[in-house]
């Protein structure tokens, strides 16, 4: 099975989000929230061990401190103060990977932080410092300045295609505050378009180059379990094998 | 200089709380807040730096999640979910250690849950599982029911004397909300007690058995840099060299 | 309609808890969460409008400052500080109320407060402190402390029969922290026992004396929605008016 | 005595900061901290008797929910978001307020949502809707965005002159992240430059306008309680009486 990544353990305390159970068996990485913009020790401490069960890798998916707001706020913090952020919350889940005996395998800054590294250098390198401190690869979209730095500092890259998000025509992400269902056969045939020919049709109708490294599937996206397993079963019968990267 | 151990890093965001830069020379190990009840990502960068600056050993002062009460509040909470909650400061702390070449030395709970793990089991065991998982010694006071479980579970055990507190008859401390600046003599003489008889004078005037592995004095005690300076010089004219233990 | 109360406005950010929309018809008082056990200022403001759009009182439900814990861990506080966080959520609540030109309809403190105040004089005081200021009515148990203070201290005392909770022997709540499925036959028998006869079967199969000025249903019971409609038309087809009280 | 405000009430917990004991004797209008960049209910209870034993008006100073950064992350937020979050806070204060027989006196943003409000539209209204709301005057800077709006929605809006901050010739304030010690003397020439000829000498040296209603000093500039007392016995050489305004 090629590489599947999505968002896990995003729950808090007594509220669940997203179907971890259902999506977990379908996916190859899970991106763990760190207790930032989501989860907590007790839901990090099941979702690694959710993940064990399955044979998926773990990496974090850290965030700007914001809670309340999903991490979805974009916030003005210096390239240091940034860096200990993410130490934080890396340090936080290795803590829970290293008692089920896994390491680390990847990281991916979530929400308002993705889009800030993908396009400020000091966001970008606040993340980069601390995958050469960890030396796991970093998830982005190809061409970001992200994906520049990383390569600049010797970080592996693993670009991600977004099987439920639009493109538009200068690749940028059209990102809605609630996801809608998706359409399976519409998903599956996107995914495929990107994998096997690297492009994607964009909400204005043209096509744009896309690299897919690994395929990311949202958990809050209202079919979550059926497309994850959908795009799964389309990578295996495209006979895809893993892609180059982390593990 | 043998041992003396005090909490470091206790400051929050713009918050200043001890005078770290001028006790940090006369200590050798730091019990580093972990961010539950004291500190953050940014105070736990510094508190690093500064011990690695001054070769003094970081160990994980982690707390019940009580930022607002400075971890001062006991509350009802399970074994597994403290287990969790302690797993997720030591790990944070981890990463900053990481970052500066150093390796955990220790770990001490903090305020209310300091005293639960003296007291009840499950506590106790909570901070013994993650001794456990990094293996490393646990700080706490003798005849305790963490001293108890830690030899039943093969942890090290590290006795605590605390220079600053008074005792009761009964080997309790007085903890009191603000601690009064000490008078330097006293607790030259106490120390000294404590370290060469293994005894001390309670406030009821009777004297109590004690043991001594580490001296503990409190960053917040009015007078602590001139305090931690006073015990770190009985101890070489006592001419103790490091006692049993962890580094 | 008599009185029917429900804790309404427990969601968090982008977590959704609990059924609003559906159960806000059938209820008379809405127990509205501050911010301290779930809530934030986006859905104190939607759930105050909700409120108004049904015709339903507002009364703050307050509780410890445990956000991670759904204000269900039992904490060491003393009674001036409880005043104070009280008060502080009880008046952020207002401005919501103020805005959407209403008033505070009466107080109930939420899950391990709940209990406090039930016996504890120093929790039932901090409720009753706030209860005079605001002159506002309380919700607890009759037979509590909360209860006999209240009455000493001159502020209104209503009392809640839990219609999807057991009771033991000795007038004691069990309280599972995941509620099952309610069997609709069965409750609305166990309340039209309740407010017609004033007692219970307890699960020791005895009956005890029980008062109903209100019927509190709990909107995280699965079928909460289904349940409350039932209390309501019970309740409806009991003829019974609206019991004494706040407004 | 003539109008002077300063940010009272922004300690937290175990933290203190400020010397609000000395500054408040000197002050007419406090803008008490509600707790989302400092203070907690037991810091507002506090704060509000001490405003009360001395006189001082009370006002709600709220910010952007960010405890760690003080308030002082610039962060992206909708209108209608800011605005409960303003409310809650406001009504928070209240409470306080309320207990002790007081009434609010106005209102001024902290931090960093202080200059969003200076400049953004949005911002800039969410403050006025509260103001209307609570009939409230709004502190500000005159010539803000913040300035204009209130006036078209009738507001009333008080000119701040910052004591202790350095204007640049755009008529923009010198922040620096820790305020320097204050010289008095040029500090009592500066505040009567203002308040008599209306203009202020920039960094650049040329000289600007400005319009001082209040006189701000921030608690948080070393020898705030010094600065304080000096500005107001300027003042009170002046024999300015109270400007227009709220009470």
């Amino acid at each position: 099975m090629p590489y599947i990544n999505c968002d896990m353990g995003e729950s808090f305390g007594l509220y669940k989000l997203g179907d971890d159970e259902s999506i977990m068996p379908y996916i190859t990485h899970a991106n763990v929230a760190c207790g930032m913009h989501a989860s907590d020790p007790n839901h990090m401490e099941k979702t690694v061990i959710l993940a064990k069960k399955h044979g998926v890798h773990v990496g974090a998916h850290f965030s700007l401190p914001d809670l309340q707001g999903f991490g979805r706020r974009e916030m003005v913090i210096s390239r240091e103060e940034l860096t200990n952020f993410i130490l934080y919350q890396v340090g936080a889940l290795s803590a829970f990977v290293k008692k089920h005996g896994m390491q680390l395998s990847h990281l991916k800054p979530h929400g308002a932080l993705y889009g800030m590294a993908a396009r400020q250098p000091d966001a970008a390198m606040a993340v980069i410092d601390v995958a050469q401190l960890y030396q796991l690869p970093v998830y982005g979209m190809r061409g970001s300045v992200q994906d520049t730095l990383a390569k600049q500092h010797d970080v592996p890259f693993v670009a991600e295609f977004f099987a439920d998000l639009d493109y538009d025509a200068n690749a940028g992400l059209i990102i809605s505050k609630q996801h809608l269902p998706a359409d399976l056969g519409e998903i599956s045939a996107k995914v495929k378009q990107a994998v096997v020919n690297g492009r994607v049709k964009t909400v204005q109708g043209s096509f744009i180059k896309v690299q897919a490294d690994t395929i990311c599937v949202h958990s809050d996206t209202p079919n979550a379990a059926q497309l994850v397993k959908q795009v799964a079963q389309e990578l295996l019968q495209l006979k895809i094998s893993r892609v180059a990267g982390e593990a």
